[in-house]
C-alpha cells in the first residue's frame, strides 16, 4: 500500500465527499459518513501501525469553481502528503436540473481549465484523482453522456500529471450490471453505504490497498 | 365539461395522490398538495356554479394490492359520482429499489386482474382511469419499459370498462422533448408543482375542461 | 401567448407573491406556494420549449413604500425581460387593522405616487400590473371600497404606461357570484389554493395564455 | 350581582369559550385565555367574599349538535348552580367556508330544537343565553344575517326559558360604530383580548356586576 | 375617565408591565398578556370613540437603574402624552433571593433619587405612578417590609409630583383578605389573570374609569 | 451509620422526592435530581463497601391519598428493608392554591388517618418518618400554620411507631435564621440543590451518617 | 466466500448489531449504521451476482435471555439461510455498572445453557458464532476477565455445533497493539466506524470473503 | 473550616467543573451540576451565616493552555478570596483519543510549566490545587500513568505555592477498592452524581469542613 506511515492523506470535493464533516475541516470521528469515512476505517485497521491521518474538507453543492475560491485555505495551509480530489458532478447536474439558471452551470472548458491549474500548481507526494459519476447505465442517457465526458478530462488530467487515476464510474457500471440502479440511489448520485462502498473500493485499489 | 354540478369527484392512488391528504379523507383545505389539488382548484374557480367536491384518498407508498384492501371504506362508502384511479409506480418501482424484497413486488399478473377486479364491481358516473408513469425519457431504461407494460394493462382495463383514459406517461414525454427529466423530479417520480400541472392538465383535458 | 424564448419574468408584491418563496430571489423550486409558482408551472407545462424563467421577489408585510426601498436590488438589479407587480393590500390594510398605528399607513398619495415613480423609470419589454383586492362580496364595506379606490389608481398608471392591466378584484367577483367568501380566505385575503389559481387565471389571460 | 356565595358557574360552548382551557374540565388557572378568564378574574377580584367558583367545558370547533352529545358529562354531572351557553358559530360558518361539505352543517330547525331540548331539560338556579355573533357591521353580509337568524332563536329560547338574554351582537356592534372590526378580528369570529372583553362586560352586565 | 381622545398612553416597568410584549415596543395585539392588555382592552371597548393608543416598554428583570439606561428610546422617543410607571419589584427582590450578588442590588437611596430624576425631566400630559408590590399578607415579612418601604417612597414622589398615585399593595390587601396568597401567585410575584385583573382596575380607578 | 451492608432503601413521597426519577421506579442513574439522589451519592461514596441500594417511588403533585393507592406497588411489592416517607406538602397547599376545588384537598383527619394505616401495615427493618414544610420562616402565615399542623402529626405517628423522625422544618428553620427564604425556593416548596442539601442532611444525622 | 446466491444472512444480537435498524426487522437502508450495514455493503458490492439478502435484528441493550424471549419472531420465523450471533456484552456489563441490580446480571451458567440451547434448536445451512468483547488491553482488568470468559463459552459451543468462530476480542486485540483504545470507544464498547470495522473484517474473513 | 465569612470562592477548570453553568461565570442557581454546585450547598447549609460567595469559571474540553488565554478575565478580574484549580484531563486524554492530532496535545512539559505560572501570579487568601483523574483502577493502563504523571505535578506545584493540595485520584481510587470504576462513569472521565461527591468531599476535605 502506498501511503507511508506518519503521512496525512486529505479528500476534497462535492457532497458525496462532505457527506457531514466536522468544520472547519474533518478529522477523527468528523469525517462524515461517505466513503472518506470508509477509507479511514479500513486503513486504521488493516494498517494501524501506519498512523496514516485522514482530513476531509469536502462541501456539499460545490462545484470545481468552488474548490478554486477555498484551495489555499482546504488544500494548501492543510499541507497534505497525499491528495485526493473527485468534484465534476454539480458542475454537470446543474446543467440538467436548472437549466434555466445558467449562473450555476460550469461548462467543460471551464471545468479542465480549473482542475487542471489546481492540480498542477499543487506539491503532495501522491496525487489521487477519482472521475465524478453518475449511476445511470444507460450511456446514451444525456446526463450520464456529460458525465463521461468530464470524466474523460479528469482522465487527461491524471495522465499529465502523473496522478492515480480513479474511474468511478466503471466501478459503478460493474456493479449495474447485475443490480438497478434504482437500489444505490434515487437520485442516481446520493448513495447509500453500498455505493459509497463502491467508491471506498476503487480508491483502495488504486493505492494499492490489500485486504 | 363532463362532470355535472353537485357531483362528487373521487381520486384514489399512492404518494402521488396523497400529497399530505387529510385524514380520514381529504376535501376542501386537506386535498394535499398535489395534482388533485389542482383539478380542485381549477374546476372551482372555471365553474364555480357547479360546486363540484372533490375528495382524495390516496396514500403513499401504496401499489394496488394495498388499495383492493381498503377499497370499501376509502371508495364505495363515500358513494362518489365519479372515481379517478392512478396506481402501479410502487408496484414497479419496488422491483427495482428493492429487488431483494420479493414479497413487495406487486408482479403484472396480479396488478392486472387486481385492478379489473377494482373498477369492475364499482359503479359509478364517470371512472377515469391514469397510468402510472416513470419522468424518464429512455424508453429501453429497464424501469421505464416495466412502467409501459403497466400503463399498457391500465389502457386495456380502461377500454374494456368504457372508462376515460388519461395517458400521464405520454403527457411527460411531451415535455420532455424541450426539458430535462432531472428538472421534473430527482427522482424520476415525486414532481415538483410542474409535473403536478402535467398530471392536473391530462386530466382535465380528459374530462373536456375548457380553460 | 407573449412572452418570448428565453425571457425572464419577474414578479414582486406582498406575501400573496411572497409564499415562502427563497432566498434572495426565488426561482425553480424556490417560488413559494402562490400564484406565482402556479403561473411558472402552467408557463413551463404549456410552453416548456420557451424555457420562460420566472424570479420571485416579492415580500411579505409589504407596502409600495417598502418595495421603492428594494426596487434596485429587486427588480432593477436581477433584469428582467417582463415585471408583474401587485401592491397595495397591506397599505390599506394597516388602516384598518391598525388605525391607531398610522406609521403603517400608506395613503392614496402617497401610493398613487411612489407606484407610478417606480414603475415610471423601469425599462422591461413587458409590463403587468395587478390590482390588490379584498375576498368580500360587499361593495359598500370600507375596506373594499378603500381596496376598489387604490386598484383604481393601478388602472390609471397601467394606461398611462401602457402596460398590461390585470383586474384581480374582477377575477374574485366573478367567483364570489356563485361561492362565499369564507370558502376562499377567512381572512378574505391570503387564500388556499383556489383563490391562487384565480389570481393565475387572471394573470395567464393577461399575457394571452392558451391552454 | 346575582350569583350568590359559594355558587358554581358553568361556561359551555365553542373555541369562543374554550381557549384551550384544561381537560377534561377547566377550573382555577386552566379556565383558557378567554372571555370565561376575564369573567373568573373580575368577579374574584371584585367580590372575593363569595368565593365564587368557574368552570369551563367549551370546546373548539363544536356546535349545538356536539353539546348534545357530551352535556350530560360536561353539564349535568359537573352540577353547576349557574349555567351560561354561547353556541352557533360553528353551525353557521361551516355553510360557508365548507359549503359542499353538508354533514357538517346545523340548520336553523336542528339548532332551535336541540338548543330549546338542552336548556328545557336543565335545572340550575340561574340561566345566561348568550347569541353566538360576527364581528361584521355589514347587516346584509350573508353570514351576518345567517348569523342574526340564530340569535334570534337564542333569545325567543331565552325569553321561554326566563333566562338571561346577553346580545354579544349588540356588543360587538356598539364599538363597531367607531372602529373598525379587522382591528378586533381577521377572520371576524376569533378576536384577541378586546374582542373577549365585549364578551366579558355584556355577561357581566347581564349578572348586574359593578365595577 | 381622564384620558383624552387620540392621545398616546406609555407603561413602562419589569416582566409585571412586559409579559411577553412586542420588541422593540408592543401595542395593539403586541402588549403582553398582562394588566397593560388588560387596560387597553377595557379602554378600547369602553370607550371606542377615543381610539386611545397604548405602548407598552416593560422589560423582565429590570430594576429602575435598567429604566434609566433605556429612558431615552423607550419613553422620551416614543413622546407618549401620558405615561404610567411601576418599578421596584427586582430591586427589592435580588437583595433577598441573590443576597451574596450585592452588585444587582438597588438600594433605597439609589431607587428614590433615580425614580425621581427620570419622572422629573419627562414631561406629559398625565403621570401615572404605581407602586411595586408583594402579594404576602403578613406585613412583618422582611421582603414585604421592604417592599413597603419602596412604596412609600413612590407615594412622595408622586405626591412631589402631582401624579396620579395607585397603590398596588393596597389592592392585592384588599383581596387578601378574603383569599389566600397562594391562589393569586406562588411566587407572591407573578400573578396569574385574576391578579393582573387587580392591577388593571386598581389603575383604572386611579384615572376614572367607568365600568 | 444503621443501614447494613447489602439492604435496600426506599424512599417515596411526592414531587421532592420524585424530581425527575426514572419508571416505573428509580435506581442508579435514575435517582432524580433532589435529596434522594444526593443521599445515594453520600452513602455510596462513603460507605462503598455496604453496597447499599437506593430506590426512589416519589410522584409529582401526590398526597397522601394518592401514595395509598399505590403502596402496594411501589412500597409493599418492591420488598425495601428501609422506608423513608415525606408526603403532606400537596395535602396542606392545595387548600391555598386552590381554595375552590375542595375535591383535591386533604385535612387533617384523613391525613393523619391514612398516614398511619399505611405505615402501621407496612414491616421493614428501618422506618424514617420525615415532615413535610413550608420554607417561610414566619410561623404565623396561615400555610406555614397549617403546615406545621401536619408535621406534628407526622412526628406523633413516628413515635407510635418507633420510627426516626426526621424534623425537615426544624432543619430550614435552621439556615433560615441567616439566609432569606427567597434564597432557597421562589415558591417556598420547590428548592435548587441548596434546600435539597438541607433535607439530606437532615435524613442522614437522622440514620447516624459520619462523614 | 461461502455464503451462496440468494441466501439470507440474519445477525442478531446487542446495539452493537442494532444499530438503529428498522423496525421490526432491518433490511435494505434499514440495516442501522454498524458492522452489519457494512458487511452489506461489501457482500453487495463484491459479489452483485449472488444477490445475497442481509437481515439484522439486533435490539439495544439484550442479553441472551432477551433473545431467548424473541427468538421464534426474530430468528426461526424470518427463515434465515446463515445466522451470526453476537451477545454477551451487556449480560457482563450490567454485572459492573449496575453491581446493586442483580436482577439485570446474566451469570456464565445461564449464559451458556441459554445460548447453547438456542443455537442448538435452529437448522440453518451455516451459523457464523462471535465472541463478545471489551476494547480493552489490559487483560487483567475485572470486566475484560470476565468477558474472556464469556467469549471462551462462545468458543467451545461453537465447536460442538461445528459453527464458524469468530474472535472479535482477537481481532480488537491486533489493532490494540498499535492505537490506544480510547481511540475507538470512550466507553470501550460502542465503536465508531473503525471500530465497527474491525468487527465486519472478522466476520467476512471468518466467512471466505476475498477483497 | 477555612474559608471565612463573606468571602469569594472561586473554581476554575474543564468540563468536571463547568457542568453547565451560566455564562459569562457561574453563580446561585447558575452553577453547573457537578461538584461545585455541591460544595456551594454544602458550604450554604452548613456555615450559612458565612454568607461565602462561590464563583464558576469552568469551560468545557479546556486544557491548561485554555485556561492561560482566559486566566485575566475569569480569575483575575474576578477578584476571588479563595480559588480552587482542577485541571489537567483533556490534556492527556487528546493524546489517547486523538492520537494523530497533535495540535490538542498537551505535553508534561508545556502543563507544568503553565500551570506553575498561572498560580505563581495570582495573589489569593487560599489556594487550592486539585489533580486531575481517571477512573481506573489498573495503574498500569497507559492512560492511567499519564494521568498519575501529570497529578504528580500539581502536587508538587501546590507544595512550592503552599497551597492545599486535594489528591482526586486518592479519593477515587478509595472507592474503587469497593465498587467497579464502571459504575462511575462509561468513560472513566465524566461521572453522575456519586462521582462528584467524591469530588466535593475531597475538597472539603482539604478546608477542613466539619459535617
Amino acid at each position: 500500500m502506498k501511503i507511508g506511515a506518519k503521512q496525512t492523506l486529505l479528500f476534497i470535493g462535492d457532497s458525496i465527499t462532505d457527506c457531514g464533516r466536522a468544520q472547519p475541516f474533518g478529522v477523527g470521528n468528523g469525517l462524515g459518513n461517505g466513503y472518506v469515512n470508509l477509507v479511514n476505517a479500513l486503513l486504521t485497521t488493516r494498517y494501524p501501525e501506519r498512523r496514516i491521518r485522514v482530513v476531509n474538507t469536502g462541501s456539499s453543492g460545490h462545484t470545481v469553481r468552488d474548490l478554486e475560491a477555498r484551495w489555499k485555505r482546504d488544500v494548501i495551509d492543510l499541507k497534505p502528503d497525499w491528495l485526493s480530489i473527485m468534484i465534476g458532478i454539480n458542475d454537470v447536474w446543474r446543467q440538467f436540473d436548472c437549466p434555466l439558471e445558467t449562473r450555476h452551470h460550469v461548462l467543460p472548458d471551464q471545468y479542465e481549465k480549473t482542475l487542471k491549474t489546481l492540480v498542477g500548481k499543487t506539491k503532495v507526494k501522491g496525487l489521487v484523482m477519482m472521475t465524478p459519476y453518475y449511476i445511470e447505465d444507460n450511456r446514451s442517457d444525456d446526463m450520464r453522456k456529460r458525465m463521461d465526458q468530464y470524466g474523460a478530462m479528469v482522465k487527461k488530467i491524471a495522465r499529465q500529471q502523473g496522478a492515480i487515476f480513479v474511474d468511478t464510474q466503471a466501478a459503478f457500471d460493474a456493479v449495474l450490471k447485475h443490480l438497478p440502479s434504482e437500489m444505490f440511489a434515487w437520485d442516481r448520485v446520493h448513495p447509500g453505504l453500498p455505493g459509497h462502498t463502491v467508491l471506498a473500493r476503487a480508491f483502495l485499489n488504486g493505492i494499492g490497498f490489500e485486504w
